[in-house]
């Protein structure tokens, strides 16, 4: 049984929240607040269509991951731990226009999802910053609950990202601006991984860590695998370079995390990852958990940002 | 009335086929056959789990794009093309106990999607190719339809690709494999370019034109769009890029054809990009077609591309 105690001593009740104060969610764009309107195309949202404001200017809490489902799981969820009025089962999906994403609401709580890799996620970074701008929000929190590769560790352990790198172990997002490439930080909000592992401690059986998390544009080669269509490396090259990852602090892979960093720290936005690993890569390439194991490994990330919220927004007292 | 001939001379029934010949699907990996199972986790099929073999087998055709919706729209549109039993109306996601990805088979085509970017589609097509090598499919024909910005052609303009090209108007994918960067060829096939231009031209009111395609890992910085969350350039900035772009034979730019061509190209499948243009970069950045023409524009790549599979299955002489 883990501590009925936060390890922290931060109080995490509204009202002494660490993280007061009004901070707002900037765009760096000073072409946008001319424009006459601004079409969200890939959210099927827009600033003449839509009263931004009226919809969203509440949210407190976004939470990003890949899976459709999984994020329409996440906000049913919510709806029942935020005791909303309803069951939650029909909970209508805000971009029910376009199949690029969905999104639900619920209280204070957004949940999105944005697909696989860095093009994905940040098509719908860009159009959520803006929708976050355009609805006037303020002290966002944006946590992407996600699944990943672990290194050297069990599966079924959930992994609070710290430092976002690249394929070479490097804290940094290179981004292309017309043919120049940029480089971006990753760094995330220590305070807030700190708080979401003190957290994750109340929960029991719940293995957590804080480690970096390494992002890559490929699931096979770029991972490593053996077992895809192509692969041009030894299982020896494989397990060097995994052990060079782990070596340099790498705890977990996935796709999205550097210019999910990159970007929320650029536009002013409290930032964590939070990952389950579905296997120890060092181990193997395949998942084949059972489909029980794999639902219950995919709710853990949501269990713990479940339990963070509801600390935040003073539901957790008797914790 | 365009011309009942097709432009070309080749003949395009099977008999006759310019494409005639037994061509395996080649993955290249020396470890998968040793594999006791393979799991196509994304895909949510298996060796084990299902016999891909009389699943897939008789596959001759793959069409990719991002959009679920709209593959499922062009399987139904093909499976009334091919004249098969039943409306179509009712078909299966083969890919349905999963959400990443959804797959459609109408007789020996197959319909996928690949959601949006590099990284997504690069996961599909692993699987997919292993799927077809798994199934001992041959003589596979690969074309991804598709929506992108165009660069100084009318919107509605159809782009079949001849070369897909980077953010530097260069014809090459960087994979990065383990902490190596590998560069590969992003060349197509430029017969079966050059076939679905004749193709075109029998379909009225058809604009189409073979030109290169760029391929992005964003769709705003990296595209030189003016109205993102982030945007660090100016309009000059931004229109010297395009015209660079349009000197270089750039007519189209999307997310995926790069490493499309790539790993197409070295698994031996005959592939193709047709995409149709939503907008003239030159004049905005910003998507606001009307929904109805929006959709008549998002079917065309598909009518071309159903127009052709017909033509290759002998099922067009009467054009």
């Amino acid at each position: 049984m883990a501590s009925i105690l936060p390890a922290s001593n931060r109080p995490m009740r509204p009202d002494k929240n660490a993280y007061e104060g009004k901070r707002s969610v900037y765009v760096k764009n000073p072409y946008l607040d001319a424009m006459d309107e601004d079409i969200l195309y890939h959210l099927d949202l827009g600033t003449k269509t839509h009263n931004l404001p009226a919809m969203f200017g509440d949210v407190k809490f976004v939470c990003v991951g890949g899976s459709p489902n999984r994020m329409k799981a996440f906000a049913q969820f919510m709806h029942k731990e935020l005791q909303l009025e309803g069951d939650g089962e029909d909970i209508e999906d805000i971009c029910a226009g376009t199949d690029r994403y969905c999104m639900f609401k619920t209280g204070p709580v957004l949940s999105i999802s944005h697909g696989m890799g860095i093009p994905s996620i940040s098509i719908m970074l860009h159009e959520l910053i803006k929708l976050l701008h355009h609805a006037r929000c303020c002290d966002v929190t944006i946590i992407r609950i996600g699944t990943s590769g672990g290194i050297g560790i069990a599966p079924g352990s959930v992994v609070i990202t710290d430092t976002a790198v690249d394929s070479f172990f490097k804290p940094r997002f290179e981004q292309i601006v017309l043919d120049n490439v940029v480089t971006r930080s990753t760094e995330l909000d220590k305070e807030l991984a700190a708080d979401l592992l003190s957290c994750s401690r109340e929960i029991p059986n719940f293995p957590t860590l804080i480690g970096h998390t390494m992002c890559t544009y490929d699931f096979y080669e770029g991972q490593g695998r053996l077992d895809g269509a192509l692969c041009s490396f030894s299982q020896e090259k494989k397990l060097d370079y995994l052990r060079r990852a782990h070596k340099a602090g790498v705890r977990n892979i996935e796709m999205e995390s550097t210019v999910f960093a990159a970007m929320c720290g650029l536009c002013g936005l409290r930032a964590a990852v939070v990952c389950v690993t579905l296997l120890d890569r060092l181990e193997s390439d395949q998942i084949n958990l059972s489909h029980d194991v794999l639902v219950e490994y995919q709710q853990r990330p949501q269990l713990l940002i479940s339990n963070f919220i509801k600390k935040q927004l003073g539901l957790c007292s008797q914790m």
